[in-house]
């Protein structure tokens, strides 16, 4: 099973059918496979073989588009046990942490797998991503969802309160989205490369505030945080304006490097912006 | 040359040296190097084989941390002609066009590059990317900046005014960013695979609308208009508060998927955000 | 009836009385009126007299605060057969309209009367406030929540297609609030006086560039657009962060100067920022 | 000396002078008075009794516009000894606060006067704005600003620690714009009358998180915490969209109502966002 690859409908692509009124149906393709749908039957078999971006007749006729999904279409459609990490953050976080074709990450927690698909995408067949998770229901979950993507064989599902931390160490980068970050500090020092890309996201200010007084206080450089906002318009030409809703915050992202203990040093609390932490 | 991928400094990588005031030093290891800095002298033979993360000291003894730059980083040091797309954009578009290991995507203008390195990233060494641009001066220094970070056999740069059409077909991806996307959408279509992933980036509201026009009455299908919206905190734990400045605005995201020609619709110019374009 | 004024409840005050789950009642207080809610009977004869901030208790003892409204309490309770201008916007909008005390200002549409009553609050028993509204059932409606609000006498209500023009001229400021603001702008000119204030709400940018290119070629100068944001936050100081929803948009606001006719000059239609329209 | 009321240039009116490259000059015209500008020389005595919104010739010829400005063009030109509150705030606080002509409202500090004159139009001559502000230098320069504007006689200044509580009691509402709110919650409560408005506010997240917790835990209710963004765009029709900078914060803006001591109840942190504080 996997996203697409080929032009046309294969047994084992997740496909997304589509009808008139937009209403999504994600599904893999398999043998003596048919569907109720409120434009009548679909049947799979007679779908593979159909190039994708045509259309599906169902057994009344009406027409449904076969779309290959991106992870983002699928992502809503995951079996779902916890809050998922918004798409709009998962490519940033794949760029802030200098991921590339071959490079080993660690995640924690596992959640529903939608970090982790993004990060077994970039990283690739030569690349691998570690993921920790507490929680054994929801690593069974996202082993399932990655499966489904054909990512799988890219990920090492590990259940563990990383407390105990991680067995992994060099990794180029590690990513914490968990409850409490601030406590695995330690954890993830020690898991990660000299200079390696440490991120997390949270969602409250009293865990940013939490986080970034630890990071500056810990062997961390080159501290961020940010709030990336999305903002959908509408797309009817003759009346083009932002939707009437939006989400107002999904969680604050923090990034840093890990650097050499002996060296780093308390942020004076200063008010002016331009200040930066100095090394000593 | 490219982004370091071993634990310490070799000769071609691209280093960062960040010294107790924040200021960035980005440079290529190369032998008998050596640069003057307000911290006194930096020499690059005696850099190598350091780790990352460590400390390097100037003929003064003065520290400068030694990191390993991600792709954004790089970006702003990127020799520039052109303004490039941002890298809260960079990886969101990434994820839309459902990129992945191998695939094959199209990008116009190529600019300086900051996209075409982005996509290089993801789509790996057995994927290609297709850069085209008509001004000789851009597509030289991209080249050059690709080179630099280690990604220009992934990339293809074409130098065509794409009114000439694309010589691919069939790719996976196609990203316009060129300041009248609405000329080209029949040579994007050509280029696409079914259903394939159609992105662009604009500036104005009014290309927005002409864009969003050409795509309701055109054999696209799943449109998407959105704004990815960076809003940057400060990291001192005691005075936690967004930036007093930040950016108001980069361009406008849209995406959809190229559908077959006989089957697309003519939008009806509604008020209601709920109404959605029918198939046909 | 009125907005209270006293410190403690009187008859034709409106009252807002609030249960412990953040329910919220608003009622004006008249002699034998009982009304039932889940905590109770509510029997506003014994309520008169009593401080506001205090709770009053139902006739099954539960506790509800007894509340002193303002402006944007009210407004979400007005009958309304029409959007509303949000709150964010209109104490900005009687700013940027340079209102004071005594001020003559026109606006149309009426709607329900929300920026009616914000303008009406501003200019005081001095002021006037012209409102225009072609449909009679509106401008009912406008005139009862003004009267509830013991406003009323400080707004001439006038039932009229402003293609006609205005009665008045020479007043300090006018705001269009309907959707072709664009067809008005003479109608707006001859009834401000010189450098008079102009405002005006449109929710699309197809309205807002018409709008702008009509400003931009007639008597118009010192022209601003805007969109004023609000972001609310959760209020559990343990988890404080934004909410996850908020309104993506409600309008785009802009603004202008009534000048003299002879000396107005045509935009050029630059990329620049910063090139502002010449005088002549 | 005050705010332009008539249609024609008086002696003390406040003008606003705008060339052609929109820069402006803000004066109070007196007699005798010529200043020198780039574009000639501006005599005052000459531009009384002209109507506002013509064009002024400087002795070169040059033209300028005569306008009467609003409260926002002169605040930005106000002497200024600290950060300002932005217009943005300014309108949306007035109707928090549940002012209205007659009423009288507390504030402290009073910097350099912004929201001092925003509560003196809203009150009108029949209120009053009491004034509070430790630093002897601000409060004289604030009197001057309100002097200039002619709001002066709606205003009490009073040099005084808040530290030592409030003259008057029974107020309609009261803002607190000082480092440390939270530490003068028992002085704000002691001069609201019942059910009084309170505002404030703080640029800082964990401020606000402070203030937030010492409102749940005292006799507030309907505790509200928000962010208004200013999201300004060009005005050029053919190309347009938000500027490229904004101001990404000012502050948080926080409301509740004072009420009985008796009552108040005792947060229950919670993660649901729906959850509200019970009364008791």
């Amino acid at each position: 099973m996997s996203l697409p690859r080929q032009t046309t409908v294969q047994y084992g692509d997740i496909v997304m059918i589509v009808g008139k009124d937009h209403k999504v149906f994600l599904r893999t393709v398999r043998q003596r496979d048919v569907i109720q749908t409120h434009y009548g039957q679909v049947d799979f078999d007679k779908m593979v073989g159909m190039p994708y971006g045509e259309q599906f007749r169902t057994h009344l006729g009406n027409p449904l588009y076969i779309l290959a999904p991106n992870l983002e279409d699928v992502l809503i459609f995951l079996n779902r046990g916890t809050q998922i990490i918004y798409p709009k953050d998962l490519g940033y976080i794949i760029l802030k942490l200098g991921l590339f074709q071959g490079a080993q990450v660690i995640e924690s927690g596992t959640g529903s797998g939608a970090l982790t698909s993004m990060l077994a995408l970039m990283v690739g067949d030569e690349g691998k991503v570690y993921s920790y998770e507490r929680r054994a229901g929801h690593l069974q979950q996202a082993k399932q969802n990655l499966e489904r993507l054909g990512l799988d064989h890219r990920v090492n599902f590990i259940q563990r309160d990383i407390e105990q931390g991680f067995d992994q160490s060099g990794v180029h980068a590690l990513f914490l989205d968990v409850p409490n970050p601030t406590d695995y500090l330690d954890q993830a020092w020690a898991a990660l490369r000299g200079g390696g890309f440490f991120g997390a996201l949270v969602p409250t200010a009293n865990q940013l505030i939490e986080l970034l007084y630890a990071l500056q206080h810990g062997p961390w450089f080159f501290i961020q945080a940010e709030e990336l906002i999305m903002r959908p318009w509408k797309t009817v030409p003759a009346r083009a304006r932002p939707d009437d809703n939006m989400y107002g915050h999904t969680g604050f992202l923090i990034f840093a490097r890990a650097v050499s203990r002996e060296t780093h040093y308390i942020v004076t609390e200063t008010d002016d912006p331009e200040i930066r932490p100095p090394i000593e």
